[in-house]
């Protein structure tokens, strides 16, 4: 894993450079708006999923520029859709990523604009020529992008969310909204990378898979931090989703269930990457990484 | 003007039933979304955004399914932006187009969510091949909206917007936040006809001015009305800006004087059209209806 935790913190870094460069940092009123937009996307989190896309593309070779770049607009949609769901109306959360959240060390409504305007620049970014130089590939990944965050994919996880045990407090509904919420995204960050790489049907199909299953041991082992996770290791609030009377995988399964149902998904994610042989090694270990996490 | 009115309102009506096909009913949870997008986006407002791309396209004889696709996508990027903007930590307004404000009919985190989707609906619509078959012009029309709309354009005049006298309370002020928060936009729309119709580079000088000069007279006929307007005329709350310690071109220059330079702005814009002829002429009426306008 040693060889594993240094491409995830190089991903990240290199991920941090390019919101740096892409957020340069204005005179005038909208000072303020920038400065918001880089506090909440720069030097925060894991960066798993422009992590994703560039060791998927690494394994079709395909260029280093454009799949950053296509990360970084996937980190902007993630760090957008944080932002907006730490304001009151929804989570209102006080704590992210180990800091104030962002409305609580600006204000709610620089919190907001902020949010917008990062998913805005996610679109800018995906449509300019850098980003790929074939306009019909940039097309594409804009396309895929706004369906996995808009109203069939991550917003639509996000309305699920929020409407607690009306949605259901089944396996099923539940699966459903995480496939939402957070798959879509993921699933996304894979397949960009597969996309910008001309990955076959095939590949593409099995990276698919690896991504759904990956994306659902994600989300669980997240229910199981919020569920028995301390405030110290998570860099956010614990235990939040029982308090608010939220269903999520732990208040549905059980923590055993759960945490056997996370087992399953790892070994099947791992499985689907067999066709690819070595050059499937760094995806392989994503997956002992996310089970393995302790926030 | 009535072969104008009869122009506008065939213009509406397609925006109308664009969005209509566009934000299909789902069953599950998230209809309660598209119901919130429905709301905002469907059968409000004179739909003067794509209105002017429509007929800007038309003047070099774009095709008609290109630019309605566009300009929805602009519609739904206006009505994300109305949403937001009437929010609580915004400007917390309770009527919108006559009727509740999305937040107060729904909820706010469904308002929230619904302004998230539509942004994010709008460049998934340019970036389809329905909206043009060459894949570098819906990239361009996905750049030069998500410039319109971003942290350099509409998000950034929201902010100075917010930030009331801090920008300063001086007529430079006042006209760059305006650029910024409605003129950007409008640029945009008139732009986006003339780039699908192929406009040379000495027209679209031409239209960016006379795009630039509408959208600043529309902007003080606002604030007229909102200093002027009653309720009944104008659909939302009025003297709001007074109330709330904004500035805008009636505080900072008076009513006289920004009824005067509405006036010299409408004169210019037509200016702006002799080049075009008898092709500018629905251009040309649509000063009049700008200025005129009493909601």
């Amino acid at each position: 894993m040693s060889n594993f935790n240094a491409r995830l913190k190089e991903a990240a870094e290199r991920v941090n450079n390019g919101l740096d460069a892409l957020l340069p940092r204005p005179q005038g009123p909208e000072a303020r708006l920038v400065e918001a937009m880089r506090y909440a996307a720069i030097d925060g989190g894991k960066r798993l999923r422009p992590f994703f896309t560039l060791e998927t593309g690494r394994m079709f070779d395909a260029d280093e520029t454009w799949l950053l770049r296509t990360g970084c607009a996937i980190e902007c949609v993630h760090t957008y859709s944080l932002i907006h769901d730490d304001l009151p109306c929804m989570d209102d959360d006080d704590l992210r990523r180990g800091r104030a959240t962002l409305h609580r060390a600006f204000d709610e409504a620089t919190a907001l604009l902020a949010g917008d305007a990062l998913l805005t620049l996610a679109f800018e970014l995906l449509a300019e020529p850098a980003t790929h130089p074939d306009p019909q590939m940039r097309c594409l990944l804009i396309a895929g992008l706004a369906k996995a965050a808009g109203a069939v994919g991550m917003v639509a996880g996000q309305v699920a969310d929020m409407a607690g045990d009306e949605i259901g407090s089944d396996l099923i509904a539940v699966t459903r909204m995480n496939r939402l919420k957070t798959g879509a995204l993921i699933n996304f960050s894979v397949d960009a990378g597969a996309t910008i790489g001309c990955a076959s049907e095939a590949e593409r199909t099995a990276l698919t898979r690896y991504a759904h299953d990956v994306g659902l041991a994600f989300q669980m082992v997240d229910d199981l931090l919020d569920a028995e996770g301390v405030v110290r290791d998570t860099g956010k609030a614990v235990r939040k989703d029982k308090d608010r009377g939220k269903v999520n995988f732990v208040t549905v399964l059980g923590a055993d269930a759960t945490r056997e149902r996370v087992g399953m998904l790892a070994s099947q994610a791992k499985r689907h990457l067999a066709q690819f042989g070595p050059r499937g090694r760094v995806l392989h270990d994503a997956v002992d990484f996310i089970v393995q996490r302790r926030h």
